[in-house]
C-alpha cells in the first residue's frame, strides 16, 4: 500500500470538486481542506465545465439530491468523462429508497466512475444483492460482503469501497480489508461523506484508483482511531472537529504505525 | 413524566425524517443521531412517499424554505397524515415575517400535526396574539405565555411547546413548565431546531404526544444545563459539539436527578 | 480606529440578513450570533422585501449560487438600495470561474454596495488586474495588492477589504493594513465567509463603512490570533468552534491590546 501518497497529496494540493450532501457539507469541506486538498463546491450547471476543468477529481454525494440537482450532476459527470477527471460516487441511502437506487443506477450505467463508496447496504443494493438497509444505515444481510463488493466493481468496472466495521476495497479481483475502526464513526453523520471525499482527494493525485482508494481508507480510518483512542468516553459531537484536527496533523509515519489491513 | 422514554428511544432507534433548515442541518442530524435516532433528510418530492413510509416521525423546520420546497413540504405532510406518522412543525420567524406566517397557517389549517415547537414570539403569531418578535428571536410581549400556548394548541388541536427561559408544554388543557435552562442556548443558533427534532424523535416512539414532548424537552434542557455547568465561561462555539456529546452520554438517571418542572 | 464599535454592536444587536454560502452557513450564523448580532437567512424571493426592511444590513455571499438564487439576490439588492440598507458582497472564486466573475460584475455594476470583501485573487479579478487564482484560494500574482484593492474600490465606489496574510482595507484613497494573522484561518474554510458577515454586522451599526470595515477586520483577526496562540499545535477542526467562542468572549480591551495595524 502506498501510504506516502499522503505526502504526494499535500505537495500537489489537488482541487477537489465536490457535489456535496447539504447535511454534511461544512465538515466535508473542512476535512479535506485540513487533509491538504483544496475543496470547491458548486450546484450551478453554467459553471460545471469550468469547475471540472480546474478540478483534479470530482466527488458526487447523492445524499440529498433533487431532480433539478440531478441535471447538474449528469452534466458534471459528462464533462468529467470528457476531460478524463476521476469521479467518486457516494450512493447515500440507495438501499432504502427505490427512487435513489434507480437514479443512481442510471447514472452509473451511463458514465464511467473511478470509485463507488458506500456502506454494505448501499453496495448490495447497487449490486442487485438482497440486503435489509435501514434508512441511511447499513442494516443487516446474509450475503458475503466481499463477494457483494466484487460483484458491484465488476458491474460498473470501477473500484468499490464498502465501509463498515471492516472496510473492503476491491477492483473486482483483488481485495484489501482494512480493520482500523471506531464506534465513533457511526455516531458522527459526516463519516461516510467525509471518507468518500477523502477518496476523491487521493484519486486526484494517483491514477491507480485502487491504490488511491486504499490509502484514503487507511489514512481516514487511522485518523479516526487515533481520535477515538484519545477519548475516555465516546464524545459524539466533539469527534467531528477532532477528526478534522487529526486529518491535518496525521503523517505517513503515524499511518504506517497503526495501519491494520490485509 | 415518562423520562424512561429515553431508554425506549434508544432501543427502538426510530427513523427520524427531517425537512430541515439548511442553516443548522448538520448539527441537528448529529444531535438526533447521538441521542439514539436515525436521521434522514430529503428535499425531493419523488421520494416523499418512500421517506414517510420508512420514517417513524417527520419534523418540518420552516426556517428557510422556498416556494419550491413548500410544494415538497405539503406533499410530505399529506403522506404523513395518510400513513398516520406524527409531524412536528418548527415555525421559524413566523412572528417577524408575514409571508412565513401565512404559509405556515395555511399548512396547519390543512394538515394535522402532532406538535408545534416555537419560541413565544412564534407561538403568539400563530395563535393570533399580539407580540413583538425580533427576527429569529422571541422579542417581547405582554400577553400571558401559558394562555397564548394553550390558545394555539386549541386552534390546531395539537401539542404546543413554547420554548424560552421557561419552556411551556401544553395540549390545550394541561400545562407542564420546565425550568431547566442555560443562557448558552441563546448563543447557539441550532438550539431551537435541535429541540424540535428531538421532539420528533420522541413522538416516533410514544403515541401520547404530550408525554413525548415533555420527555424531549426535559432531556434536551437537562443536557444543555449539564454542559453549561461544566463550563467556567460561556463558550458559544464549543457549546454545540458538547451538547451533542451530552445527548449521547446522558441517561435516565441523570435526567431524573436534574429535571426541574411542574 | 473605532474599536469600541464592538460595544455599540452588542448594545444595538443588529439584525444581520445573510444570503449565505451553504458550505459554511452554520458556522457563519453561530459566529455572528456569538459576536452580538441577530442572524437571519432566507432564499425566498417572496419574503425579500420583509427581510430587507427588518434588517440592519445585508451580506451576500456568492460562494455557491445557482441561476435561480441569482434572481433572489438581485431582488434583495434592489430592495436594499431602495431602503438604504448597506450591502456587503463576498465574491467567492470569481478569480477562478469566469461565470462567477461575469455575474458578480453585473451585480456590482447595477447595485450600490457598501463593502466588497475577498481574497486578493478575487479582488484582482473584479478590478480587472491579472492574477492567478487557484479555486477558492488566492493564488499568486505580481501586481501590488494595495493598488489593486484601491482600483476596485474606485471602480465600484465602495470600501474594499482584500484579506490575506496582511488584510488591506481601503475606500479608494485611504488605506489601512491589518497585520494580525494566523495560519489557522487558511485551514478553516469558514474564515473568509465569517469575516464578510462580521463586516456585515458592523456596517449595520456604523454609517461610515470604512470605519465599520476596519473594526470588523481587527476584531475578527485578533479573535483568531488569540485562539491560535492558545493552541500548542494547529487544530484545523477545533479552530472553528473556538473562534466562535472567542467572538463572544472578546472585548474592546483585548482587541486594543493586540490590534496591529497602520
Amino acid at each position: 500500500m502506498k501510504i506516502d501518497l499522503l505526502d504526494t497529496l499535500r505537495e500537489k494540493n489537488p482541487i477537489a470538486f465536490n457535489i456535496s450532501n447539504f447535511v454534511t457539507v461544512q465538515d466535508v469541506a473542512n476535512g479535506i481542506n485540513a487533509l491538504g486538498a483544496s475543496p470547491i463546491m458548486s450546484e450551478e450547471q453554467n459553471e460545471a465545465e469550468a469547475m471540472v476543468k480546474m478540478a483534479n477529481s470530482i466527488t458526487i454525494n447523492l445524499g440529498a439530491f433533487t431532480e433539478q440537482q440531478l441535471n447538474q450532476i449528469e452534466t458534471v459527470m459528462t464533462f468529467a468523462n470528457q476531460y478524463h477527471k476521476p469521479i467518486v460516487v457516494d450512493p447515500v441511502a440507495v438501499g432504502a429508497v427505490q427512487y435513489r437506487l434507480e437514479r443512481c443506477n442510471e447514472l452509473l450505467a451511463q458514465k464511467q466512475v473511478a470509485v463507488i463508496r458506500g456502506n454494505i447496504g448501499e453496495v448490495a443494493a447497487l449490486a442487485g444483492v438482497d440486503w435489509n438497509a435501514k434508512g441511511i444505515d447499513a442494516g443487516e444481510g446474509s450475503s458475503d460482503p466481499v463477494e457483494t463488493a466484487k460483484k458491484l466493481a465488476n458491474k460498473y468496472h470501477c473500484v468499490v469501497v464498502a465501509s463498515g466495521k471492516t472496510d473492503i476495497i476491491t477492483n473486482g479481483e483483488a481485495v484489501i480489508r482494512v480493520f482500523n475502526e471506531s464506534d465513533l464513526f457511526k455516531l458522527y453523520v459526516g463519516s461516510g461523506d467525509m471518507l468518500s471525499s477523502t477518496i476523491g482527494c487521493f484519486v486526484g493525485v494517483e491514477e491507480d484508483y485502487f491504490e488511491a482508494a486504499q490509502t484514503a481508507v487507511v489514512v481516514f480510518d487511522v485518523a479516526g482511531e487515533v481520535v477515538a483512542k484519545s477519548m475516555s468516553k465516546p464524545l459524539a459531537g466533539s469527534f467531528g472537529p477532532q477528526l478534522i484536527d487529526e486529518l491535518h496533523l496525521i503523517d505517513v509515519k503515524t499511518v504506517e504505525k497503526y495501519a491494520n489491513f490485509e
